[in-house]
């Protein structure tokens, strides 16, 4: 384990818990280190890449997207030659490319827990998730793609073996169109979060007489759409730029839906309002049709109130 | 009380079991008003907006926004000298100029539920959240404006202590302020929704090769987001163009935002994405900080996980 923060830990903890694994964990923050050892997030703490790898049979990369790339390549350099290496990383394209290992399968759990690091760990995190897996993607040659080799299946189905055992439910995905998906079902919800906020802060604090000295509330819709607002820019940050292209283009899409929107309202078209309206009704009702069905991090999408 | 959907079915439920009020109702959907009895949200069915507030002392118009001012007129038509009439409109500003009668005092509680209709009322819907009341700008001349005369302060402490009864925290504001709030904090939050429903949905139908076959996931920002996608269109269609002009005001400002961060990312700027993403988490908490602070509907914005 090569990083050893929530995911990391999570990981840990259901390892040893569901699939007595032991679990060696480096992570080059010490107090980090200490604390997964001391919750029984990992069994042993390495002092480096290579000590926390070297008899391996699988080695999960947990650490912010910026910094995979570098973990994977020092993991695929010390790690046994029939060892699976993995990572979990929310934009998976820069880590394949930079990759050129059968062992490498990039991974992605959909899911995450309001606050970060190894104390907030838990092993049934990823019951219920879905667990993007990018096999086949990172090997040079014809051994690497497609079937593979029986190397390559036996580390597929080993890291697949281990995904289920955490209670996730793996999806195999092309990278890139695992990082168009996540553009706009995980990227753009962030931005979006974080423009709500400042776009309701900025009437507040404009000055204008309408709204000053108003005392601000709102209701579920607001506090839903908000939750994730300023999530850790220490994760965040990496991940809007590591998949800058495709979520440009979520928020182009966006944006040319908002301009639609705006004309109908121009043009007071209840008609065109209602029918948007009721489409989307009917696609959400698809997509939580069409998400992981067991319950938990990605399971179908909750009801809950509208504003009123 | 006219109209006995989840909003008046709860205040009637409320009123009754909370401040020993004794409530006639009316709505023309006959299977809703007999549903309203039999659930003892109402203790009377009254046959017309007439007969519903003849002898009342105040009155709840609680129909979609668009029917708002018909009823509240009519309300005022049939009502005593000394009632006092509201309604829960989600916006402000039209119901209020329509109406130049110092009897009437706008209100809108940010309250709801997943489901309407008077089945799925409850008598603590309002339990903690703000009920916006606009008192003193229904009126024509000085007595109903600022401090109003005698009756107006009467009816504002009638109509308040309803509201204070039913649970909620009421907070007076201008019609515009609300407007343009409500706009950025609930109105937006639900075309985003069903803007984000529609991009992901676009992505996965669009037929491109990446796309093509991907089972569709979503982390728990997503499932958040959405969750009022599609909300009801008897409902949203009018609350969208009575508010138009605020809410494309909204919109634009997002657009406005979302082109900054459009901007950093084709720099490839984290510094300026890492200023950004700090400032939401810093507003977000003043926001949360500035809401209402019982629990309940209008409370402190709820923790959650972002995505990983």
């Amino acid at each position: 384990m090569l990083g050893v923060g929530l995911i990391g830990g999570s990981i840990g903890l259901g390892a040893r818990s569901r699939a007595g694994a032991h679990v060696t964990g480096y992570d080059p923050r010490e107090r980090a280190l200490s604390a997964a050892l001391e919750l029984g997030a990992i069994d042993r703490a390495a002092s480096s890449v290579a000590e926390a790898v070297s008899d391996a049979e699988a080695v999960f990369v947990a650490v912010p997207v910026g910094s995979l790339a570098d973990n994977v390549r020092a993991a695929l350099a010390a790690a046994p030659a029939d060892c699976v290496v993995s990572d979990v990383g929310s934009a998976k394209r820069a880590v394949v490319a930079a990759t050129g290992d059968e062992r490498f399968i990039g991974g992605h759990p959909l899911a995450g827990a309001e606050k970060t690091g190894v104390q907030h760990a838990r092993a049934d995190l990823f019951d219920g998730a879905t667990w993007y897996l990018t096999p086949g993607t990172a090997g040079a040659g014809p051994a690497a793609t497609g079937a593979g080799g029986e190397r390559s299946r036996a580390l597929r189905a080993r890291l697949t073996g281990i995904v289920t055992a955490l209670g996730a439910c793996p999806v195999e995905i092309d990278p890139l169109a695992h990082d168009r998906l996540m553009a706009r079902v995980s990227h753009l919800p962030h931005v979006l979060a974080n423009v709500l906020v400042d776009s309701a802060a900025a009437l507040l604090a404009g000055g204008s007489q309408d709204t000053a000295g108003v005392r601000f509330a709102a209701g579920p819709s607001f506090r839903d759409a908000t939750r994730v607002a300023g999530a850790s820019s220490a994760i965040w940050v990496d991940i809007y730029t590591a998949n800058a292209d495709a979520l440009t283009e979520a928020i182009d899409d966006a944006v040319r839906r908002l301009d639609e929107v705006r004309g109908a309202l121009a043009r007071a078209d209840s008609q065109a309002l209602t029918e948007w309206n009721e489409r989307a009704a009917v696609l959400r009702a698809q997509l939580a049709a069409a998400a992981c069905a067991e319950p938990g991090a990605a399971g179908a999408l909750a009801d809950g109130p509208p504003d009123s």
